[in-house]
């Protein structure tokens, strides 16, 4: 039985080509991968469960400072970090999510009490930050969060959206016009021209792992510190349990990474598991299905998912995604590009 | 074509006794619901889009006072109202949603034009509401919101609270214990004892309607004033796509009510246009397969749901729900129990 176990994380898709990469950057990107990969591997190895392994894993991913969630997260409009994180227990189809928290630590680990310790699923803002701070989770001050190239993505990002909220404002005497918010996405952008290292690096970053334990027990997680520039409190689809993560012993663990909108529209996390449910399709046809569907519709991104055999599959149609998956084999795989 | 037009609506599900209600109030209910069904199917008469006639048929359950949405909302821990509120258009499945806003007469109005003018799908807190000013929809102030049984609801659920929270502190030295934080639930009380007509009022009211239009577009929209005496920023089903609104074109249109998070955890909304899509089920067998699966959960509420062909399904397995439709034979038809 413990042959099944397996885990699988991403730390974000998106523009990534491999002739904009240096060697140093890419080895910094595969050792933050591997650490996590190594860590939640040792849980599972020790008989710990999916849960404990997936939470572990996105602790180390929030923590390391290249991806876009905990340390390393991009700004705000208000030049503020808020990030989102959700969980959930395969087994039980228990789970819990905070969207915008301010100044937590480990936002999966939050997501980890609200499940845990409320009869509610997800918690947002000022309230979830009033419940980070009666479960005594681990605080940082602002500059803990606070990361060059971040800040530099987020000027420039500012600059941009001023320049274009101007025009608009000029064309249509302050009113919203018809034409919608063009707000930076940070996964969205299709410029494939010159990109510098931080334009790389500022293009990506939610993270996420999901599970198997060797008794077949399933879960996910997903972290992000959302939009660069958002503004509104807008919540993507980390968060939400259905659209971002999702995990069911009788199908599948799954946590998504992309341009949140679509993945929500499309329900993504949920699909993959409804169509092994419904159409009895193996994990691999599920996710297969589940991303194509998503391309139809104009989505750009991928997911990572596993099932209670311990299979893994990692699909995206973007130009690539940071990611990574240890099976019965006992190897640490870890990829980047296509 | 035009026979195709249908529209649903529902005004909340929980326990609803017939030995409970008086003659008067079951008057002023079915009033409500047939005058939000009137105005919605006058629309889809004229040719309107379902998008318009759900949106105007919520609108009118958010002005009703009676049900918990808009005017008549129940109150949160702070003694404010907080309201959630989510559309989605089939025929492209362009959503909008907004959660925790303030002071927004009708916040399906303010979900539209999330879905309408900006690139994102849900804002919530603060931030919606700026949205909200800059897109100068129309707001009320607290005094509109207020109704005499919420607030007497609120002090009962505020005094019931904070008894259990002391009792806990004493127990466990204001550590939270592993017990879950018992918050008060508008629809998930069991309790089938003595009630007040008050009481009757107070368990029920998330609002919701799904249409077909002469085209055989689907929409639906919900609007929620989420649960008595809730804290934390917590968000329940009403906001979340797939979980208590969606609609395809190529499936269904479903809007959801009862508690919450079951409708989160099982992604209900969408469960059932994956039934019909992807086990070629009809719409009334996937309803219904996914209200069994929300019970097996321990999940209590009910939903409406419309297909391209304008059929029209309400079920649910709590002890009653507010709901009425009007299809092809141009009849106004009201249902409270059973």
């Amino acid at each position: 039985m413990k042959n099944k176990t397996a885990i699988a994380i991403h730390g974000g898709a998106g523009t990534i080509l491999k002739t904009e990469m240096t060697a140093e950057l890419e080895a910094e990107y595969r050792s933050g991968l591997e650490n996590a990969l190594k860590i939640g591997w040792k849980i599972l190895q020790k008989n710990g469960s999916a849960l404990d392994a997936v939470e572990a894993a996105v602790v180390e991913l929030e923590n390391f400072p290249l991806f876009n969630a905990g340390k390393g997260a991009v700004f705000t409009h208000e030049g503020t970090n808020e990030l989102d994180a959700s969980v959930m227990n395969g087994a039980n189809l228990d789970c819990g999510a905070v969207a915008f928290v301010k100044n937590v630590k480990n936002p999966v680990k939050l997501a980890r009490l609200v499940m845990e310790k409320t009869e509610h699923i997800l918690l947002a803002g000022q309230g979830a930050n009033e419940f980070a701070e009666q479960m005594k989770v681990e605080f940082e001050n602002d500059e803990y969060f606070f990361t060059d190239f971040r800040y530099e993505q987020f000027l420039k990002a500012k600059a941009a959206n001023k320049v274009q909220l101007d025009h608009t404002a000029e064309e249509k005497g302050f009113k919203v016009q018809s034409s919608k918010f063009k707000v930076q996405n940070e996964e969205k952008s299709k410029d494939k021209g010159q990109k510098t290292k931080d334009e790389i690096k500022s293009k990506i970053g939610t993270v996420g792992a999901v599970a198997c334990d060797f008794r077949g027990n399933l879960a996910a997680a997903t972290s992000t510190g959302g939009m660069t520039n958002k503004k509104f409190g807008r919540i993507g689809d980390t968060p939400i349990i259905g659209a971002g993560t999702y995990a069911d012993n009788n199908s599948c663990a799954v946590s998504c990474t992309g341009h949140g909108e679509y993945f929500i529209k499309a329900a993504t996390a949920f699909d993959v598991s409804a169509r092994m449910k419904y159409k009895n399709l193996s994990l691999e046809d599920a996710a297969n299905e589940a991303i194509n569907y998503l391309t139809t519709i104009g989505g750009e991104g991928g997911l990572i998912a596993v099932d209670a055999s311990g299979n893994v599959v990692l699909p995206f149609n973007s130009e690539g995604m940071y990611r990574g998956f240890v099976t019965i084999d006992n190897e640490i795989n870890v990829m980047i590009y296509k």
